[in-house]
């Protein structure tokens, strides 16, 4: 089916003046100097389909988008012992508030703003002898290519900027609700936002969840299909930072977004859809992919509802 | 297929332990009355088909499941206006809180907390010349009886006791974001949350939206199928008060809550499921209820992730 | 002494300029219509002695300073029990907010602030036949001037827009800390606030919290000398809305504002100074006005610090 | 006069019984093993003469009252320009609190709760090349004590624990509201809350503030006579915690607390009084030293107010 070849070269077009309108995130520095021209969407399908259009292939920092991996290890590694730490309600308050953490006494909303994700990583570093290396392990198995990798530089430029994540972490422990040392979780944190693939890598990455947790390529299984279900309800929830209302209503598919402009969508069943444009808007969300995949639902009249 | 009768019939028995857990809302003394014995289930699929268990065919108090109605009245009427006077994302607070109405300068979160839902009444006042009326006309046609009602009697009581959603309403219009009076918007809000209906009466009345829009059995178009998505999408994102994502991750259906007991889930393209037991958890929505849903997705291994 | 006089006359120059730069209060119709150009200042001291300049004998609404006379009423009557109904502790919000109301389930922080002024008022409903009546007389009897009356037209204007004023009302009644109804309360509430007293009849009439709760020209004793030292304690912490500390700070003086432009200050053990321009910086208070504090207390270099 | 004497020890026998209700410091290791019936009670009065009870004369870790001495360092070498950096109003919140913080975007309310503090011990590194040397001689100066020091114990145990204020210190970074490194302002506070001072030794570090900037003993000005009114204006606002309105209705003097159980309180023109009791009530001040303060002013009818 060339049908949604033709759907993201329109899209493309469409959302071309919109490139300028985003707001680069700036406060990593090494982010700052990537072009707002970037545009890149790739569509995989359970069927082993694959459409792309402009920069799909070019890596990108995936950021908040690697808390997916992360949860989706921890999930099948210690189950719901995880909820004991953390919520999974929408926060409504921005993915590095702190307001929230205090009124909750410690316990952050969901694994998906930033002090949820890093109770994430604080298990990833309890169960895991080398919790970056066996990341990057499951991301190049999920997305079938073993050159993914780390950015260095994005890990070190946030390291150094990181001041709100340390308070965050160091909040965490003040509560009891952080094992490791702050400094060693900052450290693998700041790593795994700093890994760095396409939007094809991602596209295929996801499969597994829009597949009932098996990859359909390969034929592994990821995690079980209830696991499954429930990663892409998390998604829905609390995917998109406190704009996770705009997203169900506009583009109605679990995703999750990430500072370095690219979002990925899951739909159930068929199909992951990856979008990549570092302009931002005021919420942290690429401002042209919340478009793009507001437009693909639209045009393809498909969404969870 | 008689499955869905077997399923229901089970999910009974499995959740009769829960019915003396829950505790019936006292805060408005008609509803305190009722049994917590009571329990009925009812699914209506959009091929005509129907499923009954327990009290599905006994009248309740449909509180704040009413806010789907004036919603889909108020959307088809004024659409994208709307969300100048209202937001869509989850508010992360107890179903009556003002702090962040406060926070956010008096423009509620979602229509489906109280300040929220006052706002679509305020509207309801404004677009028709009988509201109530208008309202009973919609809620029969759309569940086919023309025997739904009001209850005065909880109407009344909630009146005398609604003191906190005085306060929002007197609150919203120190904002300016109310246009009526005080006392007419409250009014019209306590009668359209007395709304008496059955199991059955709410599944029939929510096949539309699980249609794309359309009711399958008399073909009349409700609203469009763009229309009847983003209502999933708010029930997905705020139906359940500070529990949506707790419902996504143990149910994964968009649905809507009453404190009244009742719980109405859609499950797009095929059925609406609705759920009654009188008993709450500490968030206000029906415990045994929460229990059953889960249960049927399960049991179907059904939902829309 | 002249001094004082001097001293009031060099202030009123210098604060000329400051009179176009505050904002009369819109938002009570009534008030509005007030000429930011007055300027009245008056010194009473225990001694007897009596300084004015500008509009000091002009009559205007004292708003919230008139919480000061409701609440030594209620003192004097009920002592320490109205402690498990209000605190006394800064707020570090604005005079209306509702938020702190929410977190701290409807006991207000202090009784200057609006909601603790209702309850103050709910009090003196149950503790006086004639509430209003018996305020007048004790305002009367205070400052010594049998012609102090309520501004009927403020009253009704404040009635027609305090929608604010109402949520807190209807907010405290949904926590049970409100005994009457809501409308009862407001009427009274918005009466005790459209006093119209002058600065000289202010000076007098808070002279006995100068004078250890004796009025040192009748020598009546108006409240016991502990009682009166509590007063003080609480218009220092509370009696500015969230500027108690700019005004501990710049002014040194226990003190209470109101928003139409009047401020009381007390000096223990000497004086009393009033200051009236309706003028107001963004937090409420006469911009002007509390210039002309601080003046008075570096030209005399006098403060209780 | 022995009257101070007098009552003084009538003091220490009302209070014993009190002893044992509060609840000695935990979170600091080192501070969690003294006996909470330790009581000691000092007056110094700017005639010099000097008064005590008890264990007046051992040292113990003043904590928070420290924050005063760096405070009037700072404040006498920049001036206002301390104000741009931190607020001076009541926070209403626990002194460690990050709600507020992030509500007023990095600005502390007042330099007495924590994130203020460590905005002054910023500010303390920028101006002095050694400041805990500084420090230290300012205070040996102000107590004319040179065996006053630091509790190196105390230090190393707060960095062990100090979670909390290390998320605030990272957090006032990320707002660039801190000019040093979080490591290295950590340690500075610490060190300087370590300060380990008998009841004697703060009776006499505070006289200056109570005799308007001059040492009475020595004749040398400390700070001008407007600087020591606006730091016991600020030690009034908020000296002690969430409970600065309790204390004024209560005791009604300035006052500054500190978690080892110590609490400093000056009335201007004549005294300084420090208590000493480790049993802290829930809000973090020392419970029976809250009570010697309140009786001391009973029984000598005098106070600010």
């Amino acid at each position: 089916m060339t049908a949604y070849q033709d759907i993201i070269e329109k899209i493309a077009l469409e959302v071309k003046p919109l490139l300028q309108e985003g707001k680069v995130a700036t406060y990593i520095p090494a982010l700052s100097r990537i072009s707002p021209e970037k545009f890149g969407m790739s569509v995989a399908t359970v069927k082993g389909e694959l459409f792309t259009i402009g920069d799909a292939d070019e890596k990108f920092s995936i950021q908040s988008i690697s808390k997916v991996f992360t949860l989706a290890m921890i999930m099948d590694r210690i189950g719901d012992a995880l909820w004991e730490r953390v919520g999974r309600e929408a926060s409504g308050n921005p993915f590095n508030s702190l307001i929230q953490l205090e009124y909750e006494n410690g316990k952050p909303r969901n694994p998906f703003i930033n002090a949820g994700a890093l109770i994430v990583t604080d298990l990833m570093i309890l169960e895991n002898k080398d919790p970056l290396q066996d990341l990057l392990g499951f991301v190049r198995k999920c997305a079938n290519n073993p050159e993914i990798g780390f950015d260095a530089e994005v890990a070190l430029s946030e390291k150094m900027t990181g001041h709100r994540n340390a308070a965050l972490a160091s909040f965490l422990k003040s509560y009891g609700n952080l094992v490791n040392e702050v400094e060693r979780v900052l450290d693998i944190y700041f790593h795994q936002c700093s890994l760095s693939m396409s939007c094809v890598d991602l596209s295929r990455a996801f499969l597994f969840l829009a597949n009932g947790g098996t990859d359909p390529r390969s034929g592994k299984m990821i995690c079980g299909p209830r696991q499954a279900k429930r990663i892409n309800a998390l998604m829905q929830t609390c995917g998109l930072y406190d704009e996770c209302g705009e997203f169900a209503y506009r583009v109605g598919l679990p995703g999750k977004s990430g500072v370095g402009g690219g979002i990925v969508a899951v739909m159930p069943g068929e199909l992951v859809l990856t979008v990549w444009s570092p302009g931002l808007n005021p919420s942290g969300n690429s401002l042209a992919g919340m478009k793009a995949l507001e437009l693909f639902t639209t045009y393809t009249a498909r969404s969870i509802f």
